[in-house]
């Protein structure tokens, strides 16, 4: 990042449109983007006649920490929760809309850095999509509200509504993961006056790892489809944490979902509880089961419960790791 | 709103599931949405192939003070603004997502009249719009992102680029009234102890109108697609003033508006410089004029200028009310 204030003036001291251009000389064009940005609205192509949309926004305190995520994790994220929720539809995603709320006292670069991260993580995660029109605006808070759109490419959506008795449970993706990473942080980096990037160079490697999950989530985007195309009955985005998700897809479903201990990895109650993987959670009828899935349970007759693990309540609340965070004390 | 505190819960007291139920309560259905809100993600109809798309953040502060505005007026200037985008395309406004972030001690009802203005906005000025998704989460902040989708039904969209040597200048809407509308409040009540309902009854009906067009603007959404089906060569929504947005529209066909004084109204510099009317600015080819449009000027060859005002340059900037705004003294 420059030092050298000169090169890099605060989001006050320049006019909305220089920053409009810095960002847009940053943003590559969607492949379905039939207008990108720069005029009143963006026109996407929707060939199948219908298109899927979401939105989910990161707020700095509540959902994240500018002393722990950098402009470009903070963007990396921000695209990676949306496009697993367009995953979770079994749809493609195509397009990304992105308001920004950002402090007048911020460098330009910043906001450059949260462009290179949205750009990258649709890259990596989702080939073809990209932003294709914002807005910015100034607030005392940063906050960044991203809407994704994806493409059905004539399949049905896949809700979390169609599970059905007999069919397995699987799950793509890390369990508990960014969960670790973010207790590495809380652990040992709160209060850390020296920059993240130098500290993690003493981490442990699987707790870099961790801390990649929480900082730049990777979950796998392209599985959605792979999982609609074999035949998903439902399907969402683990977000806050499988046991509360779970919870919501077998009551949608109306079925109740029996893990097994044995498949939530060394430990469960992290795999259970931890949010903020966005691994695809997903239901398929017996025999069936794409690439990239494992199997973690089986979908039974409701009871009281909505998700049992080896047949026994599961006693683990939902995922909120900054629901004691106050503004005035960081 | 109550003011008895048991029965009008703040945020920070209850689950989001809870507040997000009693949104959805207030939420029609959207008439393209074949999934609306409660799974990770809707489905929008999108017959004709292609789906447009727009976002437009409210920040307290910068776009809106709580003094001036209730729930109510905050959910449908959110809709309107996002909805002038998508008729600004020739498009009929299809679905919104609303991204919510609110102080944790806010009052569940103030959501519940935002999500009542959202709804109400959407039934006046685009019938068959709805809200089909959306996001709550706390901030210190109060700001509402709106992300709004259209269909072109099969048209081209008119962008800002299609203005023709010869073509006429034509708006629909009010130029100026929402700025008066906001000279109103920094005139009479800046610093108003009052509660604004109370104080709005002593206005002359002019107004009180100029303030209607400030809170709840209420923009020609559906001449849009009019002025798109009688041939509009450009189109944009008039959000930073006419001055400054017709410069813009100049800029992108390569020409120069020249603009008639006398058809600006009584107040020419106020309907050149006040923003926030969200009118529609459009260029026909000569002889067409679609009802609801008058004709402000004429397409000249490019010259220095982007714009003129019978035939000289216009000495107006852009619209930045809340330029100087600091949110240590409100």
């Amino acid at each position: 990042m420059p030092s050298d204030s000169a090169d890099d003036p605060r989001l006050g001291d320049v006019s909305e449109g220089t920053v409009l251009r810095a960002i847009l000389a940053r943003t590559p064009r969607a492949a379905a983007a039939i207008i990108g940005p720069g005029d009143d609205a963006a026109v996407i192509a929707a060939a199948s006649g219908t298109v899927v949309a979401t939105t989910d926004t990161l707020v700095h305190g509540p959902d994240f920490r500018l002393a722990w995520s950098s402009g470009y994790d903070l963007g990396w994220k921000s695209a990676a929760v949306n496009l697993a929720d367009i995953a979770a539809m079994g749809a493609r995603p195509t397009a990304l809309l992105v308001a920004l709320a950002v402090p007048r006292d911020m460098r330009v670069s910043f906001v450059e850095q949260l462009a290179d991260g949205l750009r990258a993580a649709c890259e990596a995660l989702a080939p073809g999509c990209a932003v294709v029109g914002g807005d910015l605006t100034v607030s005392d808070v940063l906050t960044v509200a991203v809407t994704a759109l994806g493409d059905l490419e004539g399949r049905d959506a896949v809700t979390r509504g169609g599970a059905r008795v007999g069919d397995v449970v699987a799950v793509a993706g890390e369990l508990g993961h960014a969960a670790r990473g973010l207790a590495v942080l809380f652990g040992k980096f709160r209060d850390q006056g020296t920059p993240i990037a130098v500290v993690t160079s003493q981490l442990a490697a699987g707790e870099r790892s961790a801390l990649d999950a929480q900082l730049r989530p990777a979950p796998p985007i392209g599985l959605g489809v792979m999982a609609s195309v074999a035949g998903a009955t439902a399907m969402m985005d683990i977000s806050d944490g499988l046991a509360l998700d779970a919870r919501r897809l077998a009551a949608a479903s109306d079925v109740t979902l029996d893990l097994v201990r044995s498949a939530l990895g060394e430990d469960a109650l992290l795999a259970l509880a931890g949010g903020e993987d966005h691994a695809l959670l997903a239901t398929f009828p017996p025999g069936v089961l794409p690439p990239g899935f494992r199997i973690i349970g089986s979908v039974r007759e409701r009871v009281d419960e909505g998700v049992l693990c080896d047949g026994e309540p599961v006693d683990v609340s939902g995922w909120d790791p900054y629901r004691d965070w106050d503004s005035t004390t960081g």
